[in-house]
């Protein structure tokens, strides 16, 4: 505390990321990649370490920007990047939402986004998921000020098809819509080929996830030319340069190596599906997950306790204790083979020696996720909002 | 244009950085280092580029504090990064200024101010220089919601003594007093030592001048922990991972090579000493700088002519055109000895082939400087202001 703050800095409740530990640990609380980036990206960053950084970079990235619009089929004018997709959605929510209406989004989803209402002044409504924490696009079909979500959603990895998305774009015509896609990789279906109709649509990728380079700190937005304007407005009122030479350089080269990307996100995907079976095999319950995670709990015990049985074993999961929803829940990041067979046996060893709980019930406030809607090993290729 | 812009966004009108061109020319328009930065930054930042990108940095940047803090005599809770000194002062601008009165600095300054105050809807009042460039910090013991000083001024180069900000320091002690010390390695009075006795006392540092890492993206600012704090609170609103885990590498290896910024900011201010006397000998006024660059003019050419004449022959200097009272001024960045020289060898071929103007003082509007504050071939090693 200190008299000289702005009287908004006191307000502010600023986001919490996941633990990064100084010792080693299997780490499976922030949803890193499990696999190092691409040879490629790791070989231009080294490159680009040279004499050149004296100078400024490019404050437009117009080489990277274009790598990614090729990789979209779109154009540079399309194209927006920045500081880690948390920096783009940071300035998405300046430039792009309207504090006349709240802005919508679900009360189980990434934690940033009430963060950045709050630094911005921006009203919010939190719109609940249905009690198996599927998303009702009808929902989302009243006076907004922008409309924000993560496909597939934060912490549950539940997807939504992108013809859900479609419907909610012709209901939703006035506002800006930011789809959050971080984990759309790992085999969900993307609304980028929705935004050549809709200049409504603004959709946000990063590379920490997928291309395995959160270190790296570059993510980007795509979207119609007036609303990467907007952003381009905020974003120079900011910080001119928010990529460094080595940012760029990296990305343009994890960008274009499509075959390391189709190749890591298959093998991630496969392990999830196989560690989604193993753990309903030992009475776990597994939200079908298209992202690099798993949303689980199980009836007889406690998640926080779990967590700690976990950690003292050496194993980092992330329990969501500011979500009131996910109480009960255990979010893991999918980890090698290696990684996830010594999670499963830290599990099964957890249990074996845990007391059976007196009240199953009594640790079940929440429905279990409807079985229409897939099962963790069958993860349903689509999934359509009830009417 | 778009009609999903928020309606602020309309009103910004983003800072417009320096031309980095695409062909190689002699640069002079940036105020970048002429020299390769330190080779323990790059061996630490191609160190840096390896799988461990997979994993985000530390969102504290704790050993890269550390080591600032060490280098300054001040605690790693002194110590606040940013990707560049840019999104650093955006953050104060931010967290540490009150918007019930204006905030104070200078009309001939850093141009990113204005343009922060505006994302920020911060009320501000702009205090004119003297006739002669000078900073008369009496002019800022008002109400104010905040003080931003340059030091060494962005464009003008002139040094305030640490002295002088003392004496506004005492008579502020209710606002935030931002020092932006971009500059202060090239041969000017740092306000750091004031930092344990000012709590209000914010210094903001960065490495993309004396350091080399323009293309890196790595600033500071160093405080009492109450400001370091509110900083802390808006950066974790906002991104809580702006530096890559290659920027934190390579700014902690450079913040340590002392030496080699020693020699590489002696070498620069002996090459713009050198070049002041030789443009002063060449008709041109040079204003006695204690930065990387130069503000001239000469009474006999028109600044934004010349800085044509200078990019038809591959040279690149800065014409602020945003700025009025710098219409007849050129800054120009001091390069190598060689660029140097091919800058003068251009200015005089450009003057001899220059018809002399019909009326000088057509030309000459603005007082030249006061010749007490010293020459440009005799930097004054303290400036006090006048009473």
């Amino acid at each position: 505390m200190s008299r000289f703050w702005n009287k908004r800095v006191h307000a502010l409740r600023p986001y919490v990321p996941g633990e990064q530990p100084s010792r080693p640990m299997v780490k499976l609380n922030t949803n890193e990649s499990p696999y190092p980036p691409s040879p490629r990206a790791l070989a231009a960053i080294r490159d680009a370490a040279d004499e050149n950084l004296r100078l400024y970079p490019d404050p437009e990235a117009t080489a990277l920007r274009q790598a990614i619009a090729a990789r979209h089929g779109l154009g540079a004018e399309n194209v927006f990047v920045g500081n880690g997709s948390d920096e783009v959605l940071a300035h998405a929510f300046r430039a792009l939402l309207q504090d006349r209406e709240p802005a919508l989004f679900a009360d189980v989803t990434y934690g940033f986004y009430p963060v950045y209402c709050a630094l911005y002044d921006q009203p919010y409504q939190v719109i609940p998921l249905r009690p198996d924490f599927t998303l009702n696009v009808e929902d989302y079909v009243r006076p907004s000020g922008g409309i924000v979500i993560a496909n597939p959603n934060a912490h549950t990895g539940l997807a939504l098809p992108a013809s859900a998305l479609e419907t909610l774009l012709e209901a939703q015509r006035e506002c800006t819509v930011i789809i959050d896609e971080a984990y759309v990789d790992f085999g969900a279906q993307s609304a980028v080929g929705l935004i050549k109709r809709f200049d409504n649509l603004l959709v946000v990728r990063t590379l920490s996830k997928s291309s395995g380079l959160a270190g790296l700190r570059v993510g980007y937005a795509l979207g119609a030319p007036g609303l990467i304007e907007g952003l381009n407005r905020v974003k120079d009122s900011f910080n001119s340069y928010p990529l460094s030479r080595t940012s760029q350089a990296g990305a343009i080269a994890a960008i274009e190596d499509v075959p390391w990307l189709q190749e890591t996100v298959r093998r991630i995907a496969g392990t999830r599906d196989a560690l989604a079976e193993t753990l309903a095999r030992s009475g776990f319950e597994v939200l079908p997950s298209r992202a690099n995670f798993l949303l689980m709990r199980h009836p007889g015990q406690p998640a926080e306790k779990l967590a700690g049985d976990l950690r003292a074993r050496g194993i980092l999961v992330r329990h969501l204790s500011d979500t009131p929803r996910l109480q009960d829940w255990l979010r893991v990041t999918i980890g090698t083979e290696e990684e996830c067979q010594v999670l499963v046996e830290a599990l099964h060893e957890i249990l074996r020696d845990a007391p059976e709980p007196e009240d199953e019930t009594a640790r079940d406030p929440e429905p279990a996720p409807d079985p229409a809607h897939g099962t963790a090993s069958e993860p349903p290729a689509a999934r359509t909002p009830a009417p």
